[in-house]
């Protein structure tokens, strides 16, 4: 009963370990006769390796995908897509010292407790560079919810407490176009910089901070979800409270829609269609139509160089400072993560819907 | 690829419609030799028809629930278990003129968007009726694992607005006792009754209200959850945010989390264990063995006195009065699926966990 | 992981002992639109009553299906479709005396090994009572793709060593009609003849009879089946295999493969396709437009009046002589309950198809 | 819905073509704490390299195994363990002229139809060398149902017509020895050399030839298996049917309980047990404890150098005769796929078991 898969029609089954070999993921279910190579598999994982020295280790990932199976002659075959991803400068020795005590906020204590063994090289499967595998998966679901008009975007909304103005209507490529070129994937160049300049603070002060991931959808056709246990919003919200880091998640007005009235949070319709878009474009867990609106809080990289309080494996009481190279914030590398969770949920529930179309 | 079942080893799945002849579940992997008959079950579907005349309807409804199969003697045989309630009192007649409108904020767009067809009468299978087959299963849940030391209660922290104050730390049955003595299952009955006020306020005003539902659970085993698409976080997610009404789930410190410092978020341990509990009791999507602690974010009902506008099934433009029973509040109601909910995840992971115990 | 549940798209969950409050089933993944009412249901239902006084109990079973959820207006809305029959002349009192032994050939032993308790009114949920919900769900199955072309019919090949000559080629409808109108299910009036004065015989030894069921499926298009593991093959071995009285399933040429060449087996192909059919219209795992052939082989009812051996359940040898009321020949029962089999196979696996189709 | 997956507890995902960069297997769900490396699994892919030169091809696979994940310091972690199998020797020109015509009795037609395109090289995905995933997570099944005291042993017991003769009750491990040290997997040497004999002289006519594969279970324990369609037989029928060569499948006495009566099949009990199997350790569809006995009927090998008719892609007309390296009989490499397929079922029912054990 182990986890490691996800999906119903567009199943990907994900496996490895942060110091291991490699790691990778099996696609089953993505359709035959799509055309698709490493060259649209790679981007994502490059998007994954942020450019903000701000926010993130340089520890110098390579990340280069390889396609084993599933394409023949440059197009989907339909049999499983297998993708891996070799691991390369990954200094295990570093961790060395983590063998035998629980970092706090991470899951070495509760992997200890469930499995009885545990890889403790760099977090083993707990690492959060296990999403490479999602994020390489994502990038061919991508591939095939872009070809039904579905487009994904998500960006960096607040970094530790520094939040981004509301979003201006701009055309949607300029707006994805806007969010990708920035270092920290935050729509907003001016407060991108304070979002750096408190970064680099927090850096000296040996600590780390957590943010707000938004995500936008455009495009997805209504009639998508499964209810009333594969709803659209229970399934996007599995999708992204499984990413390490997520402690709550919001679909459109979210958390403020419970101190509202009915008649300021139902959306009204006319003649053009809703009036506004307070659910988020998800209503009785199936798409409307409307824009996917979704946020995630995430909380701050665990791995700290302060002082902290723990205990080893035997519970004797430590006191720990964790060197080695960390992230400072993880919002930009959750960002594409993000991305590939709902390209994930999407394709396959776009290919659910296609099966018992009426 | 339809949604209606839960869970993989714990297995659930519901059926019936609001104004139906009847509404049920059917119950697998349940083990064998666990005593069960209807008085088992039956508390958690009264409590389901709550008693405060501020926020609900006065529909008599009667939810008796029939075991049908999987029990003899007394005992589950580890053969399916169908459990049935059939309706009564359900006057389908006082929906005849929603039958060609979509109702602002209620499912029937996105319903006739999906299926083409639709059974219009009280939401049909989008009706908050649902649940009771959620319930009924969860009671079931909630004694198979009330048996292995696990605790569940949830309760009402907000209603529009009007929030209780931090949960004082008093014994877990004596807290579960003053929350089940309550109308609004409001821990708190000063505040409760300022509650009721304001829901007898909007209701006079033809409106309704949101609110927040906090479940809380005590003596869960560490070692629950399946990484990495199985996580205990995402699988509660999923269960929370799948109930009609919920559009936001925090865990633990949920939200707060993000404008939060690592060394603030990070749960020191011990010898005695965690010295706190932000993580809410899962830590990389695993149980810690302290509690678990959830918040969901409830929208009004969509069901309003008010004039709303909206249009017909062929996009004419209409205005709408919503008369009928309805609630103003559906936190009540909510409080026992919340817990329903909890359970069965908890239920299906501990049967999940007992598979591969190394 | 209980295992009441099968299909993935076309999904169909089962419940109900034989001398329980009623069986039934619910049907998950329909899609909408389609008509249904019980009159679809009920001569399935009313085939697996057969007229062969020969080779059946006496047992007044009525076994009327009722649509409680899922059809609006006479038409699915693609809710889960909940079945009911109620039970009705269970005469359990008759089975007091089995109580506490195992009967030979039975699932007493086996059931009492896995789960501990065991409902021993008639074999309980190990009866072949439990198959009246697969006849249901079959016969919605059947609806589903008959829309779609696609036939099924299953006949009697063999009782007691007495087997048909070679099925001659008469048009489907017509061979169709004439399995029908046979009390035996057997497309020969002569070999049924012989069948019958068989069965009087055996029936006098006290003593029971096995025999051989073959399918027929017409019309079903090429490219249904999802290898590796969910061949079509494979799943109709598992649907028929499942059925309690088959030891044996064969596909195509079956068993008589294994002694001949290549040469022999290869189906040849030219301008108008295939010209024969050894394969049983399935290649690879996936069907190829031709007719599917399918035989099952089936043991002799177990319970039998004569004397045979065993023990009770704490080991003690008792003698055991069966009475009650039971078949002496599974087969003309079993003939609607491998075609509600093979329905259900084809209905998951045509709308499988769909979702992937390029 | 594509079907690379197998397994619910233990869970396998096979991926990989003929002529592909590598074939591989993500098995999620082993427990941790198993010592596992890579030496456990090769002999398994040894025995699938059979050293009967009468029978096999000269293709020199290589097939060394590695383990990219989820196994630490020798012992596997409760994570996915991945395991690749990289291909040599790999002569995909051969296969140039078979780019665009449908081999007879090959999977070329029906994959055409079901996905469109079609990986042409050495029968891509349908190829036989699929099976070396299979081979490779069953040898990972194997080692932890030995350790639960479950023997699976493979035989070969008929190669075109020629049969063993009764199987002498040896000791298993003795047998076992006699089997393995075979070249054809046989368990009589002299039956085996007029087999060899058999197969040479059908070589030289450039034919090929089918068989039987008896697969034999010791020491599973009663009560595995999930009714009502996920039953013992039910998923060894489906294991066993998904092998490409596999036309039938018996259990037990298999065909011949047909034609025969209820005191002949049913198994009595005594003092020490069941007195015989006819049932072939499973009743009602879970294991009694006694030995499982299987039988699958293997068509021989569809390649054949003789002159075949057939067709083009596009429907031509076209005769083919197919040189290339080519076993004369695949008995001798199914004999590890079958103990394989075994392996993975009871693998997966055993620990499906242990979730719900009372």
């Amino acid at each position: 009963m182990a986890g490691n898969t996800t999906g119903s029609v567009f199943r990907v089954t994900t496996w490895g370990e942060s110091h291991g070999e490699a790691l990778g993921c099996v696609i089953d279910g993505c359709p035959a006769g799509m055309a698709l190579d490493a060259a649209d598999i790679q981007p994502a994982l490059d998007r994954r390796r942020p450019s903000s020295a701000a926010a993130s280790t340089t520890r110098g990932e390579t990340d280069r995908v390889e396609i084993l199976s599933g394409v023949f002659e440059g197009k989907t075959t339909g049999t499983p897509i297998s993708l891996i991803i070799r691991n390369a400068d990954a200094k295990s020795s570093s961790y060395d010292d983590l063998k035998d005590v629980f970092r706090p906020g991470h899951g070495d204590y509760s992997y200890d407790k469930k499995y009885g063994v545990r890889d403790w090289r760099g977090g083993g499967r707990a690492s959060g560079r296990e999403t490479v595998s999602r994020v390489a998966a994502g990038a061919v679901a991508e591939k095939l919810i872009t070809a039904a008009g579905i487009d994904v975007l998500a960006y960096t909304r607040a970094i530790g407490g520094i939040e981004i103005n509301p979003v201006a209507m701009i055309p949607f490529e300029d707006f994805k176009h806007q969010v990708r070129r920035n270092a920290l994937y935050c729509p907003d160049g001016q407060v991108a910089t304070a979002m750096e300049e408190e970064l680099a603070s927090v850096r000296k002060q040996g600590d780390s901070l957590g943010g707000v991931v938004e995500i936008l959808v455009r495009g997805c056709p209504a009639g998508l979800g499964e209810p009333v246990f594969d709803k659209m919003d229970a399934a996007l919200a599995s999708a992204l409270m499984g990413i390490g880091t997520v402690k709550a998640v919001e679909i459109g007005d979210g958390c403020s829609v419970a101190s509202k009235k009915g008649s300021q949070v139902n959306d009204p319709m006319d003649r053009d269609g809703f009036c506004k878009n307070s659910a988020g474009g998800i209503l009785a867990g199936i798409t409307t139509g409307q824009d996917i609106l979704l946020r995630v809080y995430c909380k701050p990289i665990p791995s700290i160089a302060l002082v902290q309080q723990t205990t080893g494996i035997h519970g004797d009481p430590r006191s720990i400072e964790i060197s080695g190279r960390h992230d400072i914030c993880v919002i930009p590398r959750i960002v594409p993560v993000c991305e590939a969770m709902v390209c994930l949920v999407l394709a396959d529930h776009w290919l659910r819907q296609r099966a018992v179309l009426p």
